[in-house]
């Protein structure tokens, strides 16, 4: 007995003493993704910073005597409207101010002539009206936010109504001053909406509408870095391996970020939707103008997400399949096959390129690049019919022959995209750059400039903002001796990095 | 002149005549909005009531002499509490009432502790004291809701500490009575969230827990229902077009549901992850139990997808394909690729009625049909290799091959689903139905009968809740000769519909 409750009171003496390094090491984990969440998005940080100074900006009516004596303790309103207005876009936050200020407008006018209604029908007959009146409009009201539509827009209007109305008609039977009331919430709630959108739009504005623009273009170059290096990668395994087969275990071994970056695509639906959403509230800003055409950015990433599905079928093909292949058939298409994803890759690349410029310029080379995969598609297929394969063993070319499919596959979507991208180039008037005399080899030079480094926006769970680094490492390996000083466009030059 | 005024007159002429009828027309179409709104998900209307009812009920709180005396303009924080806290499920109802109980007592004990802090420091230190905290908190506190894990659960309660922090330290400046009107607010806002948790509990509850069980299960039902048809949709236009190949142009234009049904689970991620973040708030119900293990079904809808994400490029394949296809090689695997598919559908329709049911009898057929899925997949790798194609025309074999290459991993990836639901029965505490004596063939039958009909949820968006109809029509179907009285499952009796 006495040796365990040693052994117990040791025990319990050792986890006293670790309890300080626990707490230590929880605090430096704490501490860390606190410095990981502000690196990934510096903007979080300045969100933080924007809504403590409309807080004390909006605190100050309490010490300005005058403004105080005007609302009293109705000014708490307009706090509570700060708290619950700032968001972190501009069009969210303006979505929320404008709905609430409308419906909160709407709802007094309503909940006032409601009380007029029921004083009508005497003392004990007001409250059973009332009470009616609540319940019907409460119920009415509820069942429009299941409308899709008004869901999407109008959602937190609809409840600022059925809040406003049940407080001013229910609270009107026994506070008489009901227009009194009505102003002084109407007049806090527009002095709290209005701080929070000069804030959210004068200090360092985050805007919905370029987070989408930005989100687009980035997973359109996510899905061409894929497609860009996974050619070379694939097919040098085979080649590396040929005994073994290139059913890739050695690519899906390969920790390389290229494989998973294409993967956060496949998610990406309800922020676009989001973003797209919350754009529309927006005024003009930077090259966006008001009727920017926002629609379309939703039309390019839902292609962009049909494009990630095949790359996830070929990724996770090559992941499992063990299937021995055939070099001999392998040989056949390699160069092809390699060809056609780059290609394509390099492809969507230019044209990621002229969705983040906002400019016409690279799509001559896009078109070169996008004509030049559909012509190794249809080499592919001669490649195919002239192939002489006899006595051939299905089972061994089953894995290239999937894998050159789902290439053909993607060729004709990275085609669909690029249609859809001049579409949202003619609507959102990119930059037209004269090209006249210029070759499609020069031309290609210069806006390949343009975006060095790789765009990684981080998606951040069901929040509707986008986290965009810019990922420099690969400016390292840029190709020192390409300088082309008579290249046709300005943007050509090369930055001082 | 004159002619084009009286052309303008009789075009307004027109337009005025024509308003009404386009207002009715415009009418119509929101009736039927409505009530297509109603008839996809009745639980809606009920929603819509409750709301109703529960404002109705804290609206007495101003009717009640003894409760208004206590409360006074306070109560009006009851029915705010109402209207922002009352959502669809029992969850999230209770996920935000809980949040803002604790957030609103932490906020109002560290407030007056702010408050008496500033205080010591004299009258004109005071305003700029609290300021400076209010802002130190409210950014300190905005920071925190960008953490992902504290995003899903305390993003409510976050904004309610900054906004009732704010309040009582800010108002506080002019109001003494700081404990008092603590004391009120808290008190007001307990009663309304009481109110709402229980009317959402006690009144036609719609437990998100249920929601997600269900969505999970549909979802893999609807899988299995493209699996299930998809071979003999497939390789019958191919039978009857020979001479034209079976590109599949026949499958696409056919405008079948099961070819779209599937199309939902792609993008089912977000609504699932919300639901399981809000079953965890919920007590036991029905047979779901304190610590039900929500996570699990996140891991099954997760494989769900990756089987969907297959269908996808196999549909779209399908669809967009037009190549020729060779007939001889085509007829070599045709029985085993719609064993494949059709085996693979039975087993995950299998799967879904045990999770729809909660009970490990499906799992015995369940098991048979990966098995015999599995089986098939190595015959068609036999079949393939003891294939004798002698100057085979590649092109032509590569649509079917792809096909065959797509079932073999949606096998595999239907085994990994099987192995997570029956992970999730163990966890779940599925019923156990003792099977001795029983042959397998004997208990296929009887809970072939308990997934009657295909449930067919309805994704709202980014809406939390999801609707979940059943669609009967295949009941007509039903074999009637296929009656089984000695069937060892009492489930096993045919209901009377």
């Amino acid at each position: 007995m006495e040796i365990e409750s040693a052994t117990q009171h040791k025990g319990a003496c050792g986890r006293l003493k670790a309890l300080p390094s626990r707490f230590k090491a929880k605090l430096i984990t704490v501490a860390k993704s606190i410095k990981k969440l502000a690196q990934d998005d510096p903007r979080r940080i300045i969100h933080s910073l924007k809504v403590g100074l409309a807080l004390t900006l909006v605190s100050l009516l309490y010490y300005v005597r005058p403004l105080y004596d005007g609302f009293g303790v109705s000014g708490m309103w307009a706090v509570l409207t700060v708290v619950v207005v700032f968001e972190f876009t501009v069009g969210q936050t303006l979505s929320r101010g404008l709905n609430r200020s409308f419906a909160t407008f709407s709802a007094c006018a309503l909940g006032i002539g409601a009380k007029h209604l029921a004083s009508l029908s005497g003392e004990k007959g007001e409250p059973i009206i009332l009470g009616i009146l609540v319940f019907l409009l409460a119920a009415a009201s509820t069942f429009t936010r299941f409308f899709p539509k008004i869901k999407a827009r109008y959602d937190y209007g609809i409840l600022i109504f059925i809040l406003t109305f049940s407080m001013i008609s229910v609270s009107g039977s026994r506070v008489e001053d009901l227009l009194e009331m009505s102003y002084q919430r109407l007049s806090t709630i527009l002095i709290g909406g209005a701080i929070c959108i000069i804030v959210s739009i004068f200090v360092c504005p985050n805007w919905a509408g370029q987070d989408l623009h930005k989100l687009v273009a980035s997973n359109i170059h996510k899905l061409a870095t894929y497609l860009e290096e996974f050619g070379g990668e694939y097919y040098q395994n085979c080649s590396e391996n040929e005994e073994e087969g290139c059913g890739g275990r050695d690519v899906s071994k390969n920790d390389k970020s290229f494989l998973q970056g294409y993967k956060s695509v496949l998610n990406s639906k309800n922020t676009e939707e989001s973003l797209a959403n919350f754009a529309r509230w927006e005024p003009a800003h930077g090259r966006f103008r008001l009727r920017h055409p926002w629609k379309q950015y939703l039309k390019i990433g839902a292609l962009a997400r049909q494009c990630a599905y095949k790359i996830e079928s070929l990724n996770v093909y090559i992941g499992t399949s063990d299937t021995k292949v055939s070099p001999e058939f392998h040989g056949t298409i390699q160069e092809v096959c390699m060809k056609m994803s780059s290609e394509s890759g390099k492809a969507l690349k230019e044209l990621a390129s002229a969705i983040n410029t906002m400019s016409d310029d690279p799509f001559s080379s896009a078109n070169a690049y996008v004509e030049s995969s559909k012509t190794a598609a249809n080499e592919l297929k001669i490649a195919l019919e002239s192939a002489s394969l006899n006595n051939v063993d299905i089972q061994a070319i089953l894995p290239s022959a999937t894998v050159a499919s789902t290439l053909i596959e993607i060729v004709s979507c990275v085609e669909k995209i690029s249609e859809a991208v001049h579409e949202l180039s003619n609507l959102a008037h990119f930059k037209k750059i004269k090209e006249a005399n210029v070759s499609p080899e020069l031309s290609k030079q210069p806006h390949n400039l343009l975006h060095r480094g790789s765009v990684i926006p981080v998606l951040d769970g069901d929040s509707n903002h986008v986290v965009i680094t810019i990922d420099h490492e690969k400016t390292d390996n840029w190709p020192e001796n390409d300088q082309n000083p008579k290249g046709p466009n300005p943007a050509g030059r090369r930055p001082q990095v």
